[in-house]
């Protein structure tokens, strides 16, 4: 029987590796810098604020993230910050950015076993094209995949425009990822498959009620080992 | 006659729009804001330090350059520089990025040509992925084009993995830029076809000497409105 599921898209951060928890203590550390201007709880808000304010001009990444951070120190000091915290921050973002590449349990084998049934393996990423490029290489996961899109956005048509280009039916697609809201619900909308294999730290923008989803494309599991049997499933139906 | 080049790849900044005079008007400001510390001179020199420095780190485009101004204040003043001043560089970078984007003579006529005669158009650019779409869709250009490629660098191999993914053997390609460095020499390593047109303004990283520059593929022309006489006379070979 011919296969319905012909290309496999995997989110990276926290898909494939550790991200978010990353950012989240750089986020801590940030916080005890401007301990004398704010609680952390304060410094965090604004910071958030600060991030989201600036996606459409910076996109998304580590490198916004240091900007956004920078400004966030000058907000919440009433541009009293002096020149040996921002040089702190500015380290505390190179630190981001050099952080070692943890796989998700359970990655590699995954990977490894699609591949081998030859299954078109591809990595659809926001973020900063250099940074997730680096990561992707000290991942030692290149190999299996077959295209990297390193996208500024994740909304319907930024997959659909994807699938355009890589010629492939949306029915023929699933996507797999830990964020309802870039992953899974734009190629639901498409027709393809999302599977959501959420992580234990999620960043509050990607947060998405999930109690009322329900979607007969959308599968949930809670580790992404169980991809291999959710494709049998599918192509059974 | 078959056309021997099927696809012309055009690098985006100060070939299609004008971008460094921007950048160099930004710098100028940029030296003015930190006169107090040191000479223009002196602070447009660590300036350059600092980004070349940062780009295995932070890669090229706006928000690498910001990054790398804040650096650079705090450097040149000995962590001393005001927060008042941090503040004024993060609005010279916002002011950049919001620059409007104003085409160079005679692009859009050529493309609309050679978009008529049934050319596959790209643009394979470096810079900040997110930067570099809004450019693109500022411009108006977006609709001449096939396929943009945001490249986190413009290699050999990195122009090799993209003529791979676009199934382009290198004797159908022509890359067309203002940079000997990104745009023609790597091109022309793998056999393809070089356009080099010059601006008035480069960026010193992107200097090259080109008086010993000598190649049959190699085509100089002071205006990008010359390549279809240049793709006409390269097909009569």
């Amino acid at each position: 029987m011919m296969n319905k599921i012909q290309v496999i898209g995997f989110d990276a951060d926290d898909t494939l590796w550790v991200n978010e928890p990353y950012f989240y203590d750089t986020t801590r550390r940030f916080c005890t810098l401007l301990s004398d201007y704010a609680p952390c709880e304060q410094v965090e808000k604004l910071l958030y604020q600060t991030e989201v304010g600036n996606i459409p001009l910076y996109g998304y990444g580590a490198k916004s993230f240091i900007l956004s951070m920078v400004e966030t120190a000058l907000r919440i000091s009433s541009d009293q910050v002096s020149a040996g915290t921002i040089h702190k921050i500015l380290e505390l973002g190179k630190d981001l950015i050099n952080k070692p590449v943890q796989l998700i349990d359970g990655v590699r084998e995954v990977l490894d076993e699609l591949h081998r049934e030859q299954f078109r393996l591809i990595v659809a990423t926001k973020g900063d094209l250099l940074d997730q490029e680096r990561k992707l290489r000290k991942s030692g996961l290149e190999g299996y995949f077959h295209h990297i899109e390193i996208m500024s956005d994740k909304q319907e048509g930024d997959y659909k425009k994807m699938l355009n280009h890589l010629d492939v039916p949306p029915e023929s697609f699933m996507m797999v990822g830990n964020s309802l809201r870039s992953d899974i619900l734009p190629v639901l909308g498409l027709g393809s498959y999302g599977v959501y294999v959420p992580f234990h730290t999620t960043w509050k923008h990607e947060e998405l009620d999930e109690s009322d989803l329900s979607h007969p494309a959308l599968i949930k599991v809670d580790n992404i080992s169980h991809i291999p049997e959710i494709i049998k499933n599918t192509n059974q139906h």
